[in-house]
């Protein structure tokens, strides 16, 4: 029996990856490319008119149509992993920080130009579902996935299903406030996960002790104090500098107390802890780990695993494939 | 058609209360006694043997045979809500600290005595299931009920269905860490929601001030400081009591915080919430609602609504006739 295929999109605000998939969760061919906000469609050989959100919908759909190759009529569903906030419901990006300021009906438009279903959900949601099905983690009916990169978010899988809850948007672990006191969050509250331990809360951070002149070899490392990111600070922790270790605990520390809240809250079997800055290894998985050792309640921690993605930075793609199914079977 | 029957108790540290139920949640007949740590059985004569927990368990069975009276044997199953942490699987309750330092075999116990079918689970998320099913709140899939009394805790309901979760333990909000740097917390971390926004915890926090020589008209309402109850707090704060409003205010905006962390978290539709504490109303509710009116984000906060319980005390009973239920099913 032939395959059944499946097109998958995970739209981030660098890069653009699609793929085409089969009802196994295997990736058949893929196309990565730079999102471009002033795209104009190569082939069409004008310049770009439209906003912002088009040219990314152009994109995407191009994309689409390189990855899928003869076999796009084929093609039974497309799924994509986008940022957030989004309406699951209605496919509508409600401008994205990391991607475009206008609001963008992405299902919408991918529907009208290829006639197929198409389902988008936020990337962590559709990573939660691609490590789910596809990460090899055994028959657990409860996983949920953190993703720490620019952002932070979570996708919850419990009783066996995606739980994104009324709006479409639960697992915003991101924005739950760990500290009252704590730095101010661009969502307009205090505190918040993401302003802690996201890699850019962690570069503010370091530049910010940086700026107070405190010595540390982060500022040799990335030659000006602007340069600093999340991976300057991992490099000189690494080579024991004890400013960037300091900060970068506090932040995977804090991302560990974070696991726990999300433990008591909703008390998965497996967490996997994936984006960006768990490229930091153990520096992250260290703390994380030992706070929750010390700090779950006993009969919530019960048999509880943390790991890395299995799925390494395909969780969305997987997770698309799996959007794409549930869509060509509604 | 005659009614199914079910039994339900409410087993808190303070009151056994029982009922017997049908299949619609009405409540046909209720009993309500003291919790005894050293119940003897009054039928029984001779002075308490076993340990604390049994004498509850005989109590609570005791108080089972009292509300069914002739109906016994034609209830078909048992629900108890009880105080955690519990395993709703086994029915095991792990020396809940305000009921007994024993673990306690309930749902064996009970299961032996009576011959039927017992179900479990800790009050919160019973309550979450009573309210859902019987407060009449309409064809809603997604109710989070959170209650604030001597502690905090919540239950879910999302998707239609209860979420406990791998270790049937989820919905421990009160042990979230919603302040890095705030009080110690008897769970062994620092700035949980139980420490802060608890009836006990604003008691505390009440002495606390008024060991300091703060002035203030809770004193005399109590007669001295070890008196001082959050009720004494809430009875001076509606006096204008300038102390007294600005800890409850601190409890209150707090736990604001905590219900817009739990709408990113796992996106309600209806949050009600109940307990002790709620009895000061507006001086609560008020600060609730301008937290999640000002600082949810926009697309998580859509449509939702916060309540009173509409089945007051009687969610919990309510929740164990559901529980009852889905047991005899099973």
């Amino acid at each position: 029996m032939l395959d059944r295929l499946y097109l998958a999109v995970d739209l981030g605000g660098t890069r653009v990856r699609a793929a085409l998939g089969n009802e196994h969760g295997q990736i058949l061919r893929r196309q990565e490319v730079r999102t471009e906000r002033d795209y104009a469609g190569a082939a069409r050989g004008h310049w770009p008119e439209g906003s912002e959100g088009e040219h990314i919908a152009r994109q995407v759909g191009d994309l689409i149509e390189q990855v899928a190759g003869y076999r796009l009529a084929e093609a039974r569903a497309i799924g994509v992993a986008a940022p957030g906030p989004l309406d699951a419901r209605t496919g509508i990006l409600y401008h994205p920080v990391n991607l475009t300021k206008d609001d963008l009906p992405l299902k919408d438009l991918l529907e009208e130009r290829f006639g197929k279903p198409v389902a988008v959900h936020n990337d962590a949601n559709a990573a939660a579902l691609g490590e789910w099905r596809y990460g090899g983690h055994g028959p657990t009916e409860h996983l949920w996935y953190l993703t720490v990169s620019t952002g932070v978010g979570s996708g919850i899988i419990s009783h066996g299903r995606l739980i994104d809850g009324f709006n479409t948007t639960a697992g915003e672990i991101g924005h739950t406030v760990i500290d009252l006191n704590g730095p101010e969050c661009a969502c307009g509250n205090r505190g918040c996960v993401e302003a802690i331990c996201s890699g850019t809360a962690i570069a503010r951070a370091a530049r910010a002790a940086l700026q107070t002149g405190q010595p540390s070899s982060m500022l040799q490392l990335a030659g000006q104090v602007d340069r600093v990111t999340a991976e300057t600070v991992v490099q000189a922790a690494r080579q024991g500098d004890e400013l960037a270790q300091s900060i970068f605990f506090h932040a995977a520390d804090t991302l560990g107390a974070a696991v726990v809240n999300a433990i008591h809250m909703i008390s998965p079997e497996i967490v996997v802890i994936g984006g960006g800055v768990t490229n930091a290894g153990e520096l992250l998985y260290g703390p994380v780990r030992e706070r929750v050792r010390t700090k779950t309640m006993a009969l919530c921690g019960q048999g509880v695993r943390i790991m890395a993605p299995r799925l390494g930075e395909d969780s969305g793609l997987a997770g698309a494939i799996v959007l794409a199914m549930r869509q060509s079977e509604a």
